[in-house]
């Protein structure tokens, strides 16, 4: 880490020394962040899954949204990003772009938000730097473990597989358009439950634990219907539109709001995960869930004909019992 | 990397389909940019050495600097603090925030630029990820390989060492200052070998021929005595101003203008190495400079009083002969 004055009293270095020392859990290979770079042992012959992800003002929070709801955004989507390639975090490196509006209590929330995170899921803070900008904007690139050496590829599937999603779906997009005012509610302890998924939104670490029976993973970060677009390449898929997971929360909402559907299945960040299996791996897949307390739904399978398809009909001849356990 | 549309022309998919997917150099654990995320596969019980370093417009660069002195520094930045670790480059993410006025001209200037760097100092881009904002800013993520697990701290070293610096320094500082009319040339050539060295920096990439012979190793970013200065914990250094490297340009200018030497030793990105070492490896470091055609100049040592001092009666018995040999 470098040394640049962001302001008259918030240098880099008072940054580092008060805010991001704590961060390093003592690791060796982190300098104690004295160093420009730091380094990772590799004890085995292993693979590690490497992924990048930033977040910017005004597109993915807004400009004074509370920092501790950006700390845990840099981190969810990352964290995410590791979960839906089958792997466990290890560490990171952050750089950070800060406007002169930054102070002292911004960066002890952002810090401590941090902190908590990486006790919860166990990764410490590699490096980084610190630059002075305009608008705040937020880059990290995580490494993580794999177990096996497998590393989940999310274009990679054949025709007739299940496709399952974990957690619910939607809340996320309720949460935004709430703070936009694009909908309103009068609960305010509903209201409160959507803005929370929204500003704090946590991800599926599903993916490391489920990652031998599958054939591919991605989390959604742009909408179930975007990622799992994504997803297919010459292939299509054709989904139960009855059984996507919504909470019992938003089912309150949706009959009494004039809320498409649609939107809740193209809109937001959900990070939950698109998982498309084998139907032998059914039981397994259940099962697995079930030990890790994890919401699981099947929603649909593959198929030959490019495109997504929506059916209601329960044509597609998914076990009721499947359906929601949690 | 992820899908987000930068405005209503560029979207990230044609960005990487069309400028980034030949940065890849075929990796198979790039996943050819097709997944959020890809691995790296040690083979060996080997350390990784990681450094991470961001740029930002009016900070780094001028608002419409050319594309290929933007990607030059982006990359040129981050291979410094490799080398200063002892380690080559294998592989890097890139964080770009992109503002509305790039264009594909940008863009094919941009990572045509990456592209001949990556084949000059042979590694690839792993991922990353394309995010919109006001202002130009971009961050990387570097991944090096280090021989024999030789890992350098940048401040772990004794008294009564050697201290060396590669290459010329002060060359990008005037460079800058002519860029900002602080300094005026006549002298067209000149001006454009100068205003060169700061647009486009090339990092000393000596330090891992060297890692095995020295104590501690920095790269200049913030001007040789600041770096010095951060590479000194409670000790100092005497430093033979009389043998600062410069060029035979700078050489040309510095009697004709009014340039403060001080400003030189304090000022620019030189992304030379300062080297720290112990004497009895000065025959060795010489020899492998000389093999690497790699300028080397012995400026000083180490002492127990804290603090940088200066001293040109020539007392620190510096052999001459060791002086310059480029």
């Amino acid at each position: 880490m470098k040394k640049k004055i962001l302001n008259n009293k918030i240098t880099e270095k008072n940054i580092i020394n008060n805010y991001l020392s704590k961060l390093n859990f003592n690791k060796i290979g982190t300098f104690n962040f004295k160093n420009d770079g730091a380094y990772i042992k590799i004890l085995k012959n292993k693979k590690i899954v490497i992924t990048s992800d930033s977040i910017s003002e005004k597109i993915d929070f807004f400009k004074f949204d509370n920092s501790k709801s950006i700390a845990n955004k840099i981190i969810t989507i990352n964290l995410s990003d590791l979960s839906a390639m089958g792997a466990n975090p290890l560490t990171y490196s952050l750089n950070l772009f800060l406007p002169e509006y930054i102070d002292y209590k911004w960066l002890r929330i952002f810090s401590n938000e941090l902190y908590r995170l990486q006790k919860k899921y166990n990764f410490y803070l590699l490096g980084g730097d610190i630059s002075k900008s305009k608008e705040l904007s937020i880059s990290a690139t995580f490494f993580g473990n794999v177990k096996k050496n497998i590393v989940i590829k999310q274009k990679s599937f054949g025709i007739n597989k299940d496709i399952w999603v974990t957690g619910n779906i939607g809340d996320s997009y309720i949460g935004l358009n709430l703070i936009k005012n694009k909908i309103k509610l009068n609960d305010k302890r509903l209201k409160k439950y959507f803005t929370n998924k929204y500003y704090f939104p946590e991800h599926s670490s599903f993916g490391p634990k489920i990652s031998k029976f599958i054939d591919s993973m991605k989390d959604i970060s742009d909408g179930l219907i975007g990622d799992l677009n994504n997803m297919l390449a010459k292939n299509g898929a054709i989904i139960d539109i009855k059984q996507i997971p919504i909470s019992k929360n938003l089912k309150k909402i949706i009959n009494n709001k004039k809320i498409n559907f649609n939107n809740i299945l193209n809109g937001g960040d959900d990070y939950e995960l698109i998982i498309i299996s084998n139907r032998k791996f059914r039981d397994k897949i259940i099962n697995i869930a079930k030990i890790n307390k994890t919401k699981i739904t099947l929603i649909g399978k593959t198929i030959k004909k490019a495109g997504i398809f929506f059916d209601s009909n329960g044509d597609l001849n998914i076990p009721r019992e499947y359906d929601h356990f949690s």
